[in-house]
């Protein structure tokens, strides 16, 4: 039976009638007045839209752009149609590092996705706007980025994860940008303290959010991601850890993905049934 | 589409169209005279048999039995539906810890398992009869048991798993009847030594096996998984590991098994693409 | 002889001779504008009043009052006479946690004990009213504030200890009321940072003050313990350890204060030495 | 009243009336054919004969003879009459580590102690013969021989000790004439294993023996009894665990053996509660 239905699967998407649907959604962000593009892909149910559906936000890494996480993981659009969910991944310029640069007027990226791109999301789809129901993560600075943004706003998400993430920055003082975000390492100590996530396990009290770090042990990050699991387990904080073979590589990304949605499932599945 | 495919499945599930079947399979074991239960699940579409099947086997933790597995994930069934995969869950005496003992004739269920059920499995099921198609988790006892028989026989199972997993023995002296397997550990350490999986490690090279280790960090076998990890690490041997919040309970493992269970069908899948 | 003497001993005992006596003294805190019990316990020597007595505070956890201590170790009247010291057990509210509260004007604990307390006693009592004769110890949340007093104040206590105290507050940020006293963790850090022992091991110079930390290795302040008595030996303060099989029981405290009171009577010897 | 019996003990004690009884006992060693000297403390109750004894043997140093525990610590008299016990101190030989050395048949301490000495003494003294209430301790040297000979003879000591143990012998291959023992560790390398408390854990299982480690921090064997302590923790066998200022020296173990006997006595009232 279910290799008829594997059989249906292929080919009603060969007849292009089961496909998950990508939009590129363009923000105006008021704060940062720029236009910012946003890749959104719905499911296939979604037409229908007889459902609410839950929200997965992907921040890409360094470099990279909204386009970025669907060219390492075509299976996203399988992703959404098989969970059930929309799948969000805003262009975070290449180096923004999801801050509110205290020193760069024109880079407000924590206040435009947190502010402007979640609510223009819940505007623009039929979402259930709450933190309940979406979830947020990301690779390297994507990464970094999720954990910087759910920790500090877990009313806006309730689950998160990280990939390779950078989750501390202050052993790369001269790479990727960040001085140019945050100021020089030597002259803005204080500003580098305060936007790593290593930093900021106070804002999490065991209860307010689901989430998940992972990271291969040849990853030039894995230092810093066991040093977070391991404060963490001090401080009491219940989260998931993985650590498997591997680098800083797409391959472990596109893996690693296919793990964290089924996390992110397995959040949503029980915050419906808490909700009953 | 995705919610027409469910209703289907959820519709052909009603008529009893659509369902993965259970069957106690009854092998008499030469080794140990006598008969030995296990329970079968073959996914749904095994009836047709025009497929040859990959294989997860199941072990249970001490006091269970061959039951013990689909009463703490009934999903099961369903995983084997979605993998396409024959799942096998022997009963491996109540505290039998899967060892050959070398003070008791009657307990070799690592000849059992090894030797007499995987080649009756083979024979009985279509199955793809290699270690690449092959794979063993459990949880507590069974944790250890997977890891002991795949360090073992890398021959026979390509990919490995444990949950909570028992993977050092020596801490427990007086429990579970390990004593009566091995004899007492005050007289007989280095039996002790030679059947504790930490010890085992030298059998791994790095690639005959692909292994995810995971464990809760309130689980009273914690500290032996961590320091089974660190000893991975030190000797270089790629594994998976993954801590979550939780102890040494049932919902741990409803939990784990559905991550294992993609873990083995990435392993099924890599090794299908290597062999094309 | 021995037996001759524990026969007199138990005889004065029972007619009523030879007995520590117990009082509950109140004490108007100016501070906190109320009135706070205490539980004095002088030994059977005192009424002769002939000598200045050293004395011992004891702190409860959290939930205690004045009461808690002499109803787990009813034997501490013994220890008042063998020691022949004076026992002084304040209540400090079900969860003062022994803090001057930065938030609630009618929590200040640390000035009650130190400043209002501690003359009271010297004034009413035959007290030597020097810190070489006092010392401070507690369990659990009474743990956490000796040495939370002692480390701020060694020039009122010259010895102090420890019983699975909670000497990190950070990973229990909902629990005993600690938001309460501080804030909620995720909004005063900072609070959070000055208000937990073992972020005042720089209050100590490796002479200023004998202390003892004991914890059950089953305790879930355990970790919290370890990681403190590892940063006292990184930084060269000289102090005694303790780690006994247990967990956060008042069977264990019972235990631990036996060798506490030995400990600290130690040190009054070694005090009174000195000042020949 | 306190003060009255305090000057009652001190008065008698003038008058040679109360006072715990020293005796060289010289026993013949069989198994060795020499004489053997052992220094017994009786308590000053013992004269009654109306009891019957627990007794702690307390084993010296490197160096050392049957004198040299009381020279240490003359309080051990009063420890006598304080806790009713005999106190046995044996000549151990200046370096015999108290094994029955596998090269050297006029060392074999292991067995004069365990089959020769303590029968001798059940025999001569009123004790109770019995493991439930004796216990053996020592510094140096004599807390490896303490830890090595109960953990090998748990059925004569059922409580045990060490301070400043040398309970890892290998780190030391030219000292204290261990090479003399066991043969040079280079060429006898099992022998150094087999002889060596760290690799005897296995002979405890959690039940059979109440054992306390303490070493100073500044000590040569810290680290040896820090390996000791963790091995222990990892095998879930539960002992007490002291770590205090100090290092290698006789007021290290003159303050220590005043915390053990009171831990021994708190082990024979718990036997004696059991046997109730």
């Amino acid at each position: 039976m279910f290799k008829f239905l594997s059989f249906l699967i292929a080919f009603f998407f060969s007849l292009g009638l089961l496909a998950a649907k990508i939009d590129t959604l363009v923000v105006s962000s008021k704060s940062m007045r720029k236009k910012i593009k946003n890749l959104v892909i719905t499911p296939d149910s979604y037409q229908k839209k007889e459902l609410r559906y839950n929200v997965v936000y992907l921040l890409h890494g360094a470099g990279g752009n909204h386009k970025s996480w669907l060219e390492k993981a075509p299976e996203l659009e399988q992703y959404a149609d098989l969970y059930n969910v929309i799948v969000v991944c805003p262009d975070g310029d290449k180096t923004s590092w999801y801050f509110d640069s205290p020193v760069d007027d024109s880079m407000k990226y924590e206040t435009y996705i947190v502010d402007e791109l979640v609510s223009k999301i819940d505007k623009k789809y039929d979402t259930v706007p709450n933190a309940e129901y979406r979830a947020i993560t990301g690779y390297s600075m994507g990464g970094h980025g999720a954990l910087y943004l759910a920790f500090r706003h877990s009313d806006i998400w309730g689950a998160a994860a990280s990939m390779s993430g950078g989750v501390d920055i202050r052993p790369f003082p001269l790479q990727w940008d960040i001085a140019k975000r945050l100021g020089e390492y030597a002259n803005a100590p204080e500003a580098w303290e305060k936007h790593t996530v290593i930093n900021l396990t106070n804002l999490l009290n065991g209860e307010n959010l689901d989430f998940l770090i992972d990271c291969g042990v040849d990853d030039f990050f894995y230092n810093a991601n066991l040093r977070l699991h391991q404060k963490l387990l001090e401080r009491n904080i219940p989260h998931d850890y993985i650590e498997r073979p591997g680098g800083h590589t797409n391959e472990y990304w596109r893996n690693s993905i296919k793990y964290q949605m089924l996390f992110f499932n397995d959040f949503f599945q029980k915050s419906k049934e808490q909700t009953k």
